[in-house]
């Protein structure tokens, strides 16, 4: 099956339509016809090549909703018609450790990423900027009915990626959660911190969001441009969940938590921090990452987000829009997720 | 009261004989006649001044084992002729959030160190290289029956540093824990780990106390100077505690922990260490750090080290063998804690 899509054909290059081959429906697969695709920074930062050589041309995209309309002999899970999302992975061994525990992301064989990634059958995956997408059916989200499409989009790599350390790390009613960064991530994490119920305070470079910040369910915010927001909030807070990959003085934002109190990164700098360990000893606070979420819980995310009216703040865009929304999302130029309708490929 | 002690005059002099005073026993307090003091590396540490000034003369030791010789009017806890120990902290506030959570170590007016700390009355504390001390009745931890006196000493820091955060983060039945570094803090990790009903593996620079670690209770030895270790043994752990104050590559250290695993450190190097985030988001990690623990906590330790029959293993010395013990402990030169016979100082 050829199906329309946008790729980037080397590092660095404009996306450009293109064609692209679908394999064939096997008995666990689901044909999805693409409704939205949301536009995530990593989608940027894997074609232009800064994290590695990848297998151009690359078609990105891993926020995805759409329609099934075909299933393999074997598929009870979704049925045509149902309306359906794809995340951050397509595949993973499904017998380690991790994929039994329910951390496919982890799996020790290695996940399958939704694009530029290999596939357990050896061929290269491509990504949701496309009319069509064939994925194995134990990696398919059922969307609900209450979610908007486009706005539901970026749930599946924006949502879940806050919303896994949020229930890691027990935000919830008597919980001080902090959110550094108000961008794609930061609006969602926002957003579902908010709905567990924490008092909610949003750590942004400056006051420009604010309003915003507000709006979407934060009780306070403020400026970590301003030294005094440090010396205010120390101590603060159970818990810290960094949207940022940009460096940032760990030492800083260790201070802003109180005893037992994390701070976890969502994302990560190609460098190395440096971390003072009396700020973690002083306090018994600990650093931590996080990477998505296994695909039960994303289960789970999507199903609370709709039962909370909870889902990200789009901009939707044509297909042929994409190069021009890549400068802007760089330029952090969006409130807060660019979504493709990628009707406008067919 | 004047008794006999042992002080560092100034810094990084030989310690000698002295005479220093003691509190008239106030209505909460309880007078005890010490039997042992342990040597801590951190006793050297703050006489050397590795930790900044300090008000010398200082009188070292927060490893006390004693007898009660008076109390004060108000004290119901403690009687006279009662066993006693004292730890790393005289006093703290008792009134902030984590005082009343009994986290006294971090107690946010600052808790009072056993030495060398300025108590609540502006006085300097003077700690366990003494003939007696008087301590709010609060702060002193009974020593149950079955622990031999010198052996229990050095649980009232290297017990309860190690205690703590094996507690704290679930070291039990079906649990991989790894200690890194075998002294006077690894040895008890082991020996508590064990008693705990962990898988223990001790990670040491060498084999050379190998036949030590198993008979401590290890299950696993593994030389980290050997890169195969590294290898063999990752997404191994559960839990880490590392013992060793020294730098260390965090990043070779975090790839040995599972999914969910945390690295703790109870000591800190001066310099901050640097961390690839992508070690923590790999696989759920965390970095965490721990310091002693509260009064209730440490009482629970004493207990549960008499229940399981633990204690650490001590070479005894007399109070003039204190400067040799110490450059001993420089040179790692010890199985595994020295104690000091305060009697030699009567």
């Amino acid at each position: 099956m050829h199906v329309n899509a946008y790729a980037a054909p080397a590092a660095g290059k404009p996306l450009a339509p293109t064609v692209i081959e679908r394999r064939d429906v096997g008995p666990n697969d689901v044909l999805i016809e693409i409704q939205y695709a949301g536009i995530c920074h990593s989608d940027i930062h894997t074609v232009n090549g800064d994290w590695g050589p990848q297998p151009f041309p690359v078609v990105p995209g891993h926020e995805i909703v759409g329609i099934v309309t075909e299933v393999g002999s074997g598929v009870t899970k979704h049925q045509v018609g149902d309306r359906v999302g794809v995340g951050c992975m397509v595949n993973s061994c499904g017998e380690c450790a991790n994929c039994r525990n329910g951390d496919e992301q982890y799996c020790l064989a290695g996940m399958v990423p939704t694009y530029a990634g290999t596939d357990r059958d050896g061929t290269t995956t491509q990504g949701g900027y496309s009319t069509h997408v064939v994925v194995d059916a134990d990696y398919v989200l059922s969307v609900p009915d209450g979610l908007d499409a486009a706005a539901a989009a970026p749930l599946l790599c924006a949502g879940i990626t806050t919303y896994a350390p949020l229930r890691r790390w027990g935000a919830g009613p008597g919980t001080k959660v902090a959110i550094v960064g108000l961008g794609g991530l930061g609006h969602m994490a926002v957003k579902i911190a908010h709905a567990l119920g924490a008092e909610v305070t949003v750590l942004s470079q400056s006051l420009k969001k604010q309003e915003d910040g507000l709006r979407l369910g934060a009780d306070h915010y403020y400026a970590t441009s301003d030294p005094d927001t440090f010396q205010q909030l120390a101590g603060r807070f159970d818990l810290i969940v960094n949207t940022v990959s940009a460096r940032i003085d760990l030492d800083a934002y260790l201070g802003l938590l109180a005893v037992d109190g994390t701070l976890v990164n969502v994302g990560a700098p190609a460098d190395p921090l440096a971390v003072n360990v009396f700020s973690l000893i002083g306090a018994r606070r600990s650093f931590a990452g996080s990477m998505i979420g296994g695909i039960a819980l994303t289960q789970e995310m999507l199903d609370f987000c709709a039962e909370h009216d909870i889902s990200a703040e789009v901009e939707v865009i044509s297909a042929d829009q994409v190069n021009e929304a890549y400068e802007r999302v760089l330029a952090s130029d969006v409130r807060y997720r660019f979504v493709i309708d990628t009707g406008t490929l067919a």
